[in-house]
C-alpha cells in the first residue's frame, strides 16, 4: 500500500525514480472505444517538460511516452494501458554530494526514516519527475472527456498576483512562459522569476483552474465529495501547500446572505461561490479552484544542514532546478483534474437503477 | 460506490439520514486489544452535540452512541465495531416546506439530479448530522492513539481572527462556547455570532488544528501523501471550502531561502513551514493545518429560489440551525485527523521487510 | 482491514457477534430507485433462520431485520442502507465451557493466536450467524436484479447425491426441509440427517446453484474474472471447502474436443461446459456452480482437545447446532451470488466510452 | 475497474497483450529492504516459458524480465517496482484467420460483446501470456517470504492421477517435463500428452500445491478468509474450473467425527482436513489445495464455429499451442499463492494494538 495508485474506476498506478531506467504507469479502467491522439498526449507532456523555456530547469529530457498495451488500431480496447517514459539524461554524478546529506525541506530525511534506504539520485521517487506519468494519464482521460474543458493557469508568483481587475484571456496562457492569462502580469512575473534565479533563490506561486461543461451529478457525497477528491488530487502534487475551491478561505469571512448562490429557473446559479459543487456533487456550473505551491527547496546557495549521522554539514544545490514550479505545474493540475472527473463520470453511471 | 467509507486499513463506513430511525457506522480494522473508554467517546459526541451552548442550534438530540459489536470485556477484539445513534428529536413537519423546493447553496438540487429522488427531511443524508458518526469513529481512533494529541480550535469567525500577537492557550478552548484558545477573542467572536443570529444571518469561519507527537514516517508518498489524505478528510466535512497545512497559501508568496526548514542535529527542524510533513511523510514535528468553513446556507430570512418544476418560489428557513458551524466543527476536525493518523500508522507497519 | 466488506461498487460491510446485542451491516452503492419489498427480504432471512424445520438447529431466533436508512417511501435513495438484526435468544451460559477451550476444527485457536483475545460466546464473530447479514444484503441485490434468477439447492448430503438420471424440479426445493429438487432424494437425505443427529454426529454436503438470464459481458478479465469472484464469495461462507463451476474438476479429465462449447448462430452454445463464463466474462448462458460444505465441527459427542494453556481436556458440544448445514446454506449461496452479479452489473456500465 | 490489480497491501497491477510491444506490471507495497536475486526471478519465468520442453507449446519467447524501478543497489526501496517483458516472437499473421471468428470456448465472443472491439492477435489480453507477469510478481513475493516454501506440482493429467499409494518426492518435480513428483506417473503422463498432441487434441489436469511454514494468524475472517482469497487467486488463472483446499469436495461426504482435526498439545493437529486454515485464518499446519484446469480450447482440428456476423464458419487452430497447460501452470500457481501469503502477512501486522 505504498499509495502509487489514484482513482477507483479510472485508475492510474505509476512507478519510477528520477534516475532509474524509466518511469511509467498503468491506466486501468479506461473505457473501450476512446480514440487516442498520441500527438495530443505528447503535447501535454511537452507542456510539462524541462527545458521548454528560459524560466524553467534547463535539464533536457525528450520525455517521449511509449504506449505498450491497451490501444489497438487507434482506439482503447478497455484493457489496461501500460506506458513508459525513458530516463535519458540522468546526470547521476550530480547527486553524489547528497547521498548521505539531508537537504532541508526535501524528502531525504523522511524517506530514510521510513524505508531504511533510498535511491538518492535526483530525489529518487520523491522527485517531481513522477508527475510526468500523471500528465500522460490525465491526457488519456482528457481524450475520454472531449466535451469537458480543463484550463489551469498561473494566478500568482510570489507576491505578484492576478487582481480582480486584471483581464483574463485564456488564449494568452500558452503564449507566455509563465502560463499567465494576462500578458502584462505574465511579463512582470517572468522578470521576477529571472531575478529570483539570478539570486540562486526560488519562489512559490498559485495555479488556478477552471473546469467547464461538467455534467450535473458528479461526485459521491459524504467522504468522496467531488471537491474532497479534487483537493486530494492537487495536494498530492509535489510542493503543494493548500487547496481551495469556490469562495475558499475568503468564503470563511462571508455571511450566508452574501454567500448563497441563488438559482435561475434552469437550475444554474446567479453567482458561483459554491465553485460548481453543492453537497459534494457537481451542479453544472464551472468548477473553479486554486492550488498553492511552495518555493522549490533546492537553492543555488550555501545552506547548512545535517547528514545521516546527524552531523552538521554545508551544502549547495547542484544539478538543474526550477526557480519556480508553477509554470510547469499547470499541465499537472489539469491532468489530475481530468483524472478526478473521468473517475466520477464513470462511477456516476452506477447511481440509478 | 456511494463513497460512505473512509480509510484503507482503519476504515469507517457510515449510514443514516437526518430524520431516519438512526444513524450509525462500522469501524473495520481497529486493532484488537485497545481499551475502550465509552464515556470518553460519549464526551466527544457531546462536544459536537446540538444544543450545547447559546451560539449553536437549539435542536435537542441526546446523541447517545450504542456499540453493538467488536468490544468485549472492555477491549476491542479486532472484529468490526458496529454502532448506532438513534434519531430521537426529528421534527419532520418542519421540513414539509422544502419537500419540493431547492434551497440555495444546499444539496437539494444536486441530490435530486443525481439520484432522481431524495429524503428531503432535514437534508437527509446531506445533513451534517452524518458527522456524528465520524466523531464516534474518530474517538475510537484516539483511544488507539493515546500517545498522540489532536487539538483543533476556532481561529476565525467571519473577519475576526486570531492574530500572531494573540496568546494561544489550549486550556481555554473548552472553556468558551466558541472553542477559541484566546479568551478575549472568544468573547468577541461569541458576541458577533449572537449578533449574526439575531439578524437571521450566518457566518463562516476557520478551524485550525495541531497534531502533536506524531511518529516519523507516516504517510505514503506519491498519491497518498499524509497531507493529501488529511486534506481530503477535511474537505469531506460539510461546508468546508479550503484546506492548507504548514505555510499554506502564504507559503506560495515566499522565497525558498525564507521557507526552508533547517535541521537540528536530532532531525527536528528550527522552523516548521513544512507543517510536519516532508515529501508526504511525517517528519516528527507538529502537524498543523487550517480548514475554511463557509457560512451556513440556511438563513432565517426570506430568500427567492426555485422548486423542482423550475418555478420561482420564496422560502424562509425553518427548523433550528447553527448561525456559525465552527464551534461544533472542532471535534469533527479532530476526529477526521485521528482517522487519518490511525490509518497511516497501521499502513506504516507494512513498510519494511 | 479486517475484511468485513464485500464488493467494489455494490458493497456490503457487516458487523456482529453471535451473542452480542445485534448483528447488522451497511449496503453501499445500491442504486437509487430500487423498489424494496421488505416482506420478500424477511422471507429470505426466514429461509436461513434456525428452528425452521426438524433437521436444523432448534435455536429460536426471530431474525427480524430492521432497516435504518437508505430507503424512503418504499424506494432506495442511493445513500447507504444500514440495517440491524437483534440477537434475542443468546444462551451465553451454554458457552462458558468453551471460554478457555479450543474446539477441534473451529476458529477458537486461530482467533486467539491472531487477536490475543476473543468473544468466545457462540463462536463470536466466527459464528455462521454472521451470514444472516449476507442474506439481507443479497435479498436487496435480488430486488435490483429482478430479471435474473438465482436458484440454489442441495445436490448431496454425505454420500447421497443427485445423479444425472435424477429428475430436477425447482418447484420441489422449498417443499422439503433439505431443499433438494428431487422429492425422493430429499426424503432419503432427510432420513439420513436425522440418523446422523441421533448419533450426535454431523455430515457435509454440496449446494449447487444456477443463475439464469445473466446478461452477456459481466465480469472483469484477468484478476476479477466472474467465476473467480463467485468462487471467493462462496469460499468465504463458513464451512466451505471447495468451489467448481461449469465442468469443474471433471473438466480436468476431459479432452478439448469433448469440452469445447460450440456456438449456435445467435452466440449461445450447444453445450455449457464453460458454465456460462468465457475468459472470465458471462456469455449469456446459465451460470452453474457447486459449493462443498464440510461437516459441522460441533459434535454432541465427547472429544479430546486442548485449552489455552496447551493442556489436554475433554469436551462435549452443548448449545443447539445443525447436524448438516447445507439446507440453511441454500439462501446464503444465492445471496452471495446476487451480490457478485449486482456488483459486476454496475461495474460493467463503465466499460464503454 | 478492469480488474488488472491483485492484492491489498502487496499489490500487483499488470498490462499487456499477447502480441503488443510488451507486457509488464507494477508491484506496489513490497516492503523495503528485500534483497532481490534477479536470477532467481528469471528462473521462475523460465519454468513458465514456452518452448522449455517437448510437451509444451513450441513458441520461442526469451521472456526476459527487465526491472525499471523500485530496486536500488540490490534491495527493494519500498517504492513501486515497475517491470516489462518484451514480446519478441509475435507471429501476428498466424492470427489473421481469427480476426473475425469466435473460437469455441475462448474469450473472443465475450470480449467483443463486452468491449465492442478487441486486439484479436493471439487472444490479446485474454491470452495466458498475461500470467508471465504474475510469475514475476510472485517471484518477488517469494524473496520477501524466504522462510515459507511454496511447492506446486501436477497431480493429474486427464484421467491419469497420483493415487494415495503413489510415492511423492518433491525432488522429482523439476526433473520431468510434466512436473509430477512421481517419476513413473510422470512418464505415463508425458506419453499421454504426446499422444494427445499427435491427435491434434488437448487435455485437462490438476495442479496441487503445498505451502509449508506459514505463520499462524494469516487471513482475515469473514469475507477475506485465507482460503477464499487463495481460491480467487487460483480461479483467476486462465483455464481454471475448480478449487478445493484441505478435504475439499471429498470432505463434503464425511462425518464430523471423521473430519475434525484433533489438537496436539502444541496447537498443531493430528490430521489436516482443514488444509491449514481454520475460520479463514492459517493455523500453522501445511496449507494444501488443488486447482482444476480444463483442456486448452485451441485444437489442431477442424471445428465449426461462427463469425461476428453470426454466420457458421469452419476453422482450424494455427499458431503454437500447449496440448496440456498444467506443466507450465505449476509456477503460476506458486506465484499466485506467494502473492496471497505476502499480502496477508503484511495485513496481519496491523492486527494488534
Amino acid at each position: 500500500m505504498a499509495g502509487n495508485s489514484f482513482g477507483t474506476i479510472f485508475k492510474v498506478t505509476t512507478f519510477g525514480e528520477s534516475h532509474g531506467k524509466a518511469i511509467g504507469g498503468i491506466i486501468d479502467g479506461c473505457p473501450s472505444g476512446v480514440e487516442i491522439d498520441l500527438e495530443a498526449i505528447q503535447n501535454e507532456l511537452n507542456r510539462r517538460k524541462p527545458g521548454q523555456s528560459r524560466i524553467v530547469t534547463q535539464r533536457k529530457e525528450p520525455d517521449t511516452v511509449e504506449f505498450l498495451s491497451g490501444i489497438f488500431e487507434g482506439k482503447t480496447t478497455g484493457t489496461s494501458i501500460g506506458f513508459v517514459i525513458e530516463n535519458t539524461n540522468q546526470k547521476s554524478k550530480d547527486y553524489g554530494h547528497i547521498k548521505d546529506v539531508y537537504r532541508p525541506s526535501h524528502a531525504d530525511y523522511t524517506y530514510d526514516q521510513k524505508y531504511g534506504n533510498r535511491d538518492y539520485r535526483g530525489g529518487g521517487r520523491s522527485s517531481a519527475r513522477e508527475t510526468a506519468c500523471r500528465v500522460v494519464a490525465g491526457a488519456v482521460a482528457k481524450q475520454f472527456l472531449t466535451s469537458i474543458q480543463f484550463q489551469a493557469y498561473v494566478s500568482s508568483v510570489g507576491k505578484i498576483q492576478l487582481e480582480e481587475t486584471d483581464a483574463i484571456d485564456f488564449a494568452e496562457i500558452e503564449k507566455n512562459p509563465v502560463r499567465c492569462p494576462n500578458a502584462e502580469k505574465a511579463s512582470e512575473m517572468e522578470t521576477y522569476i529571472k531575478q529570483i534565479r539570478k539570486e540562486g533563490d526560488t519562489v512559490g506561486g498559485v495555479v488556478s483552474c477552471v473546469i467547464k461543461n461538467v455534467p450535473v451529478g458528479l461526485g459521491e457525497p459524504v467522504f468522496d465529495k467531488l471537491h474532497a477528491q479534487l483537493g486530494k488530487a492537487m495536494l498530492s502534487i509535489n510542493a503543494v501547500k493548500g487547496f481551495e475551491y469556490g469562495s475558499g478561505f475568503e468564503g470563511a469571512q462571508m455571511r450566508g446572505s452574501e454567500h448563497n448562490d441563488h438559482f435561475n429557473e434552469d437550475g444554474s446559479t446567479k453567482t458561483n461561490f459554491s465553485g460548481g459543487v453543492q453537497g459534494g456533487i457537481s451542479n453544472g456550473m464551472d468548477i473553479h479552484f486554486k492550488v498553492a505551491f511552495k518555493p522549490v527547496a533546492t537553492l543555488m546557495q550555501k545552506q547548512e544542514t545535517i547528514n545521516s549521522q546527524g552531523e552538521k554539514v554545508e551544502m549547495e544545490g547542484k544539478g538543474r532546478h526550477d526557480p519556480c514550479v508553477v509554470p510547469r505545474a499547470v499541465p499537472i493540475v489539469e491532468a489530475m483534474a481530468a483524472l478526478v472527473i473521468a473517475d466520477f463520470l464513470l462511477i456516476n453511471r452506477t447511481t440509478k437503477a
